[in-house]
């Protein structure tokens, strides 16, 4: 199988090597950047740099697009129109709706890994970075259902699990997880710097509340300009959804209206745990909270104790008191009986678990 | 030194426990509740339940409340009215402008410990609860010098560091660095539930993005409601100024206002690094990032590699990729010396070390 990847960043360049290592195909590749093509071939991701967008296209069985959101809709059509009549051709974008729209393709499927997050560049490119991950897929009506299946396995090769989704439902959604919290994010942080700035750059201790619901304030600027325009049509009527909640919000306080106000609350809450519940039974996932105190060591031996009988932590996170004295470590366990034996772990360590 | 707690859950046990251990204080205490009396009877953070809030206070030398904050304005003028004419009455709520605004009582000093939240109830407290935590004080014009020097000598003794403020200035920060956060998880939880319900219960995979975003939604419902309508006047603003700013996201965005978008991402991502910097310096915290595979006992090894040199980790996170492949671990260590330390520990173990 003949694989072109089309821009050979952290995406592009972890799917060429995933290609070559768990799909044994031949990779070839292009990018505007010289050197990260170069990286490419250093890193073994690619035989050697194509000339030419067509010259890396035109013989190819599969394509992958791994550019900006914005240069997407036009590059896939460039690139349909080079490509042979069997091949398929996808992309790799965070949002769906624009690149499917730009044009009536039976060869294209729009797609949508979810992988990699906190690094980026060819150098951090790994072949195994879609090991388990969800991949979304976004065929059509018109989709052609033999080159749908060979890309839909060529994925499950790459070791991830595709799961199709049109591509409407896929930006509805993603406008409310990813791209809603990363505008809030920014609000945040706006309105807390003007009260620095007002306050003579004084803040009082923020802790770890307002960095978590922060973190992703101000991400790259150049990909989320993209994304936010390419996601519009969705994020503003989110937006307006939002600023409505918020208005009725403000009126309740205003109105010291301590009833509505609980019971919204209380539906949070609510809601809260249901959405979680959801997330981690797609993976039979179970938390555990420990009230640990904060010392070199702690979590250390927190985790060796679990390494040691074979429990993975899937996740952890540490959520420390202000004044950084003890923590909390809440750890999300696959299987509800190694989620039962690392409590028991835990408890004979003289450690109290809770289980939320 | 005679000291009364009223309200005996987690941060009224740690007072008491902290008046006995680093104080060497004679404290009573007197709450609603008589199991949480007894059980800090049991704990030996007091010496005996007071048979009344007025046995409690008329021998006192300093009372403190820690009741909730819907109750706290009411509480501080029965208890001034009981407590002697040297004693001084403080408080622990997280709003303190009502509580001032209850009374004109030179004796009386609002305060906030920021300490204390994973957990609660009096089976938690802990003398140290308090060791480095930033405890805030709102002396007013006409607060007694004398009472003021015996709190702020008594709080350094529990090992927190009391920093006066004006309750105004308080609740108007603590509006936009806790509160507004707090309503802000609530709407995205109830926008991606809605989402869920439209869609039968499936939502895409939400990752570590939306669970940090969301992580303080539906707080305990009786606490947050008190902590809403008394801050209702800093927090009322906050929130229009938020709806203000959210509308003119969302026009740039229906008028897919690239440049414009652009800005205010950047002008996010500079604010950001501002206000974590002032935070940081605070306490001289460096911020390691390390990227590493998701596999049991690797944050082990690192933790337990620095500990063994003695360098403390203050703060710990790991940000795992969708697949929990891999993972970003940022660590916050104390002091330029032991972060190079701790960096060139890490890079010889073989992990590239980021440091943002």
């Amino acid at each position: 199988m003949r694989i072109a990847v089309i821009g050979l960043g952290l995406i592009g360049g972890s799917i060429a090597l995933a290609a070559r290592e768990r799909a044994h195909a031949q990779t070839c590749g292009w990018d505007p950047d010289g050197a990260a093509l170069d990286a490419a071939v250093r890193l073994g991701a690619i035989a050697s740099g194509a000339g030419s967008l067509a010259s890396a296209v035109e013989q190819s069985d599969v394509v992958f697009l791994a550019a900006p959101v914005g240069v997407l809709p036009e590059l896939a059509n460039e690139v349909l129109a080079l490509a042979p009549a069997a091949c398929v051709v996808t992309d790799v974008g965070s949002t769906k709706r624009a690149v499917v729209a730009a044009h009536a393709d039976e060869r294209f499927v729009g797609g949508h890994p979810l992988a990699g997050a906190e690094t980026s560049g060819i150098a951090h490119a790994r072949g195994d970075l879609f090991d388990g991950a969800t991949w979304y897929l976004t065929p059509t009506e018109i989709t052609e259902g033999l080159l749908y299946e060979r890309l839909h396995r060529l994925l499950g090769s790459f070791g991830a699990r595709p799961v199709a989704i049109e591509a409407d439902t896929h930006d509805r959604l993603l406008a409310l997880v990813s791209h809603l919290p990363h505008v809030f994010a920014n609000v945040l942080v706006e309105q807390a710097a003007a009260a620095a700035r007002a306050n003579g750059e004084r803040l009082p201790v923020v802790g770890p509340s307002f960095r978590d619901a922060t973190r992703v304030a101000g991400a790259n600027t150049a990909i989320w300009t993209d994304i936010y325009l390419s996601n519009r049509d969705a994020l503003v009527p989110a937006l307006d959804e939002a600023i409505t909640q918020l208005s009725q919000i403000r009126d309740a306080m205003a109105a010291a209206d301590a009833a509505g106000l609980a019971r919204w609350n209380d539906t949070a809450a609510e809601d809260r745990q249901r959405l979680m519940e959801v997330h981690l039974d797609a993976a039979d996932l179970h938390e555990l909270r420990v009230p640990v105190p904060n010392r070199p060591g702690v979590v250390a031996q927190l985790a060796l104790e679990l390494g040691r009988v074979g429990v993975n932590i899937a996740d952890l996170a540490l959520y420390p008191a202000p004044d950084m004295s003890e923590g909390v470590v809440a750890m999300w366990v696959s299987g509800e009986e190694d989620a039962l034996r690392a409590a028991q772990l835990i408890g004979d360590l003289g450690f109290p678990v809770l289980r939320p």
